[in-house]
């Protein structure tokens, strides 16, 4: 039962729908845009159309942009024959804080997950061997999350580049800067231990 | 600094000025609007311009309505002579939840805070007297929150209420029903004791 009106149910559904979010937070947030100046909640819907109709993929290297290609792919500065492959955009955001990385990237947007019916051709991989292909690639570096399906991931792709003669690398595993030992997990550390370097 | 597109910065400017989303939910938020097909995306933004268009407040009570009163205001099953003062319009959903309350409500949108600057003509004191005055009003029960701000407000209007010499009355305080007094904090326990019934 409902007593809210229809277009403020509406509103709370629309909120409700989006991930983390529940009943309750829902209608929280809606209140709160209902009780923002006419301008505001205008900008805040504005804000999805524009975002819907003006962002769309780099065509190089598959990345959330505005233009053809993306910041990234269009800096004379960045080393085009490093590849590193991530699975979502955000995980850009995540390399570049750190400020080391100077090549640019790839989005797949996704992973291989037969359970949810993702398979290759529904991720962005067709388009990095093409790119691969076309350019001069040195190295392709497989950033994809150390869960299961971003390790398949890493492992299908690095196969299909074989044919290319290129390195094909995976981020390294180990204890994670600044934790502590008794935290880590055993898988991790066991990861930690074999590839441990010289100092 | 900022590696994705102004149009979904500004999206997720948005997401991230609403009260209990961080930047991150912000993100996850505007990815997961990115992600919509395009009628949904539009759905949502649709539903913000239309709920802030259509909903006002009712004409009687304050609660938010579509029309020109709300359906509670509107019903012949409601007995009229009865108003429950509630702080917002969620609590009328929280009163009418537990099915027993047969009056009619009056939202205040806001409860007297003088640290927020929010004094007597900032919130729907005024509509309350209106209604008391010119309609046939035997008790006005205060159901604010049971916090210092909402106890101030009960007190302010009940004392604006006395020249009209009818019943006001406050919500009961108590140990709520399947709770554990073990967890009980004391100031409760103690209205609990004074306001003891007989069984």
């Amino acid at each position: 039962m409902s007593f809210f009106p229809a277009s403020l149910e509406n509103l709370i559904d629309k909120f409700a729908s989006l991930p983390g979010i529940g009943r309750k937070s829902a209608q929280r947030l809606a209140f709160h845009v209902l009780a923002l100046p006419d301008a505001e909640a205008k900008a805040f819907a504005d804000a999805i159309t524009e975002a819907k109709a003006n962002v769309r993929c780099c065509s190089v290297c598959q990345n959330l942009t505005e233009g053809e290609i993306c910041s990234i792919c269009a800096s004379d500065r960045r080393d085009k024959s490093t590849i590193c492959v991530v699975s979502e955009p955000r995980d850009v955001l995540s390399i570049e804080r750190g400020r080391e990385y100077n090549g640019t990237y790839h989005v797949l947007h996704g992973v291989l997950s037969p359970m949810s019916h993702v398979g290759p051709d529904d991720i962005r991989i067709k388009e990095l061997l093409v790119r691969v292909a076309e350019s001069d690639v040195q190295e392709v570096i497989m950033a994809t999350n150390p869960d299961t399906e971003g390790e398949a991931t890493a492992m299908y792709i690095s196969r299909l580049l074989k044919p290319f003669n290129i390195r094909v690398t995976r981020l390294a595993y180990g204890i994670p800067v600044g934790s502590n030992l008794e935290f880590a997990d055993d898988a991790t550390l066991n990861r930690a231990i074999e590839g441990r370097t010289e100092m």
